[in-house]
């Protein structure tokens, strides 16, 4: 199965003739990530292809590799970005398009392939029932099922993003790389290994979705449970039967984070890297900044941004969680007499200790209290982390007995 | 005051010899805002330059235009983006540098500054008061003050935006530019100016700190009295005595966007551009989606991103602002009957029209009810403004009496 032997001027060819659908993605040396785990990082922003991830290459090469097939139209199944990469390379193409989306996905991600021209077929609730009904229309109307990943052709357009690291960061000496299905890893590793197979090429996975690990101890493909990550992108049950093969034979190693760690790194690109991404997209990103992944000792470490699709209000989720996290936001509970002007002491206390008030609730029933007293929870954000440790001392020595919440919530 | 006549070789020779520390920013062509104002517009990423912002260019070219008094170090005054491009580029020279900063500055904005090596001074409650010590500083030990824009030789490092956009984009036809003092445009006015004198050059400012309106009315620089705009990166009280000249000389038009534009600009890039923006950088596009500014009809419209350099919670903030103005967000109360169960009934019905329950409270004082009703108050996420809308038409359709609170509020 792993029968592939990359041939560079082939996969030069073909990334050739995708230059009018598909560009050269930027690649940005990135300061502060080299400070943090001590090694030179550079990242490669997938995040900024168009339709917004990597999934561009490989459904316009697929496109181009099978122009007849084609002709008639192209399907597939998709929650998000190979659904909308799919639209965008029929419609340069001129080819009708379907995509089976389940019929919970999220109006914004319909919207983006509706956008694209295709049409937007509603079908069950997970994407293994899409890909059945698409695989099932192709056959009925002799149309072209594009898979998301196990497929040669489509790895093989992913193969672009190793050959323009190849061109861009000529100092390469290791590539992570966000993985789900596996078609963005095997391209580039089939890119990167051909030419410079001394460059190590290391995968990520979200932790709540670890298929990769139980297949490779198992020697084949195996699916995980319930996949549960912020990283939607890559929580991809099974990897494929192809691309499993190729990454047994070119993975230098395999890490994992979670998804503190990944809500933290996708804060930290907004913050250090003005960069967005989606979860899965900050995974190479999470696997450096905790350490799971070290950079290369001498050379060049490239972090792919797989994609940067996300909502905007998911990425403001992630930001409360990596404040919280981070202790920049502190919860607690504390008690005060029920009197007038008590509640304003107590306020005042908080600014006085440097906190930004975001939330006060009185809680009256349901704790134990002195007829006298009244519960207070406060939510307030500081900061830093030393701030937020500061301002709850302050207000112990102050005489308000408190008792801190966020510690035993969420992590 | 309007005698400075840019050469261009002289533009351009400066512009090569700050290489080794200003970097060129990728410009973006920008699918999404073309279509939704009808012109062709591209980004320039003046957010993913060092430092998260074009100010990089005006402080090394000035120490590279007078090195001599440079040598002994270099001081200003800066509450952000300024002073973390003085710090860089005096490390990036070897040269000693202290910022004043106001006392109550952001910690994350006196890191950055402290990470680049400057000496930080805290200084009174302005910006304004930190220029002063500056110069007080500069003049008792013989440094080189460096003012963040009325200055010809910052004006003239900044000019490197406008060269760059006039090799990147040679269709280019109008360039919109974020106004504060007033030292990046005249620096992109002139370089563009002298040798394209057809392409037009559009000022935008924010509707809370407008002191270039006033200025130009009266033909001498004007000060605003209380700036109020979450674009802090342009909310400068008083155009420069240069720099007002050059505008009043070259800017072909001028716009204000407000508060509410700017956070919705802000995200509307995060979602389609994946790139963060901090206020300032991002009233340029605020300016063409609000259509205070029209694209070119003919050529390319390039909108300058000026920085990046936004705190997330911030930008979440930004991001929470702009779904409540876009409907996507609904506050709401209604009044319930006081039995167990009718509450579970309420939230089925909103979980049944789409909405997404973000927030519930219990009104029970400070309202008039009937003895056996509860007064409840929701904050509801929706997928779109219409998705709102019809949720709100479903729960009175379902017998509820529902009054909107968020239209009342903020907007």
């Amino acid at each position: 199965m792993s029968g592939w032997d990359p041939d560079p001027a082939e996969l030069r060819r073909i990334r050739e003739g995708l230059r009018d659908v598909v560009k050269e993605t930027p690649v940005f040396s990135f300061g502060a990530l080299s400070r943090r785990c001590g090694g030179e990082v550079s990242l490669k922003a997938e995040s900024l292809q168009r339709t917004g991830s990597f999934k561009l290459r490989g459904t316009s090469a697929k496109l181009r590799a099978d122009p007849d097939a084609a002709a008639r139209g192209v399907v597939t199944g998709s929650a998000g970005n190979h659904g909308q990469a799919l639209a965008y390379a029929a419609r340069a193409r001129g080819i009708p398009c379907t995509i089976f989306m389940p019929v919970e996905a999220a109006v914004s991600k319909v919207e983006a392939v509706a956008a694209f021209g295709a049409e937007v077929r509603g079908e069950g609730t997970t994407v293994d029932e899409c890909i059945a009904a698409a695989r099932r229309l192709a056959e009925e109307q002799g149309l072209l099922f594009v898979h998301p990943f196990d497929d040669l052709d489509v790895v093989k357009g992913q193969a672009g993003v190793g050959l323009e690291i190849l061109a861009q960061v000529p100092e390469v000496a290791r590539v992570v790389v966000p993985v789900g299905g596996g078609g963005l890893i095997s391209g580039v590793a089939g890119a990167i290994k051909a030419e410079r197979p001394e460059v190590e090429i290391v995968g990520v996975q979200a932790a709540g979705c670890a298929s990769l690990r139980t297949s490779l101890a198992e020697g084949h493909p195996e699916a995980v449970a319930v996949p549960s990550t912020i990283a939607d992108g890559i929580a991809v049950k099974r990897p494929g039967e192809l691309t499993f093969a190729l990454m047994e034979r070119w993975l230098d190693d395999l890490a994992e984070v979670d998804d503190d760690a990944i809500a933290e790194a996708m804060v930290f690109l907004v913050e250090r890297a003005k960069l967005v991404t989606e979860g899965a997209g900050a995974v190479a990103v999470a696997a450096l900044t905790t350490g799971a992944v070290a950079p290369a000792r001498a050379g060049t470490t490239v972090a792919i941004l797989s994609g940067g699709n996300v909502d905007a209000n998911v990425l403001a989720a992630a930001i409360n969680r990596a404040q919280t996290g981070a202790g920049r936001r502190v919860r607690f509970f504390t008690r005060i007499s029920d009197r007038p002007g008590v509640l304003a002491g107590l306020l005042g206390q908080v600014a006085a200790a440097g906190g930004n008030l975001l939330d006060v609730t009185h809680v009256r029933d349901g704790v134990s209290l002195h007829v006298d007293e009244t519960g207070v929870e406060l939510l307030v954000e500081c900061r830093s982390v030393e701030a937020g440790r500061r301002l709850l001392e302050e207000m112990r020595a102050a005489g308000y007995p408190v008792e801190e919440l966020n510690r035993e919530e969420g992590r």
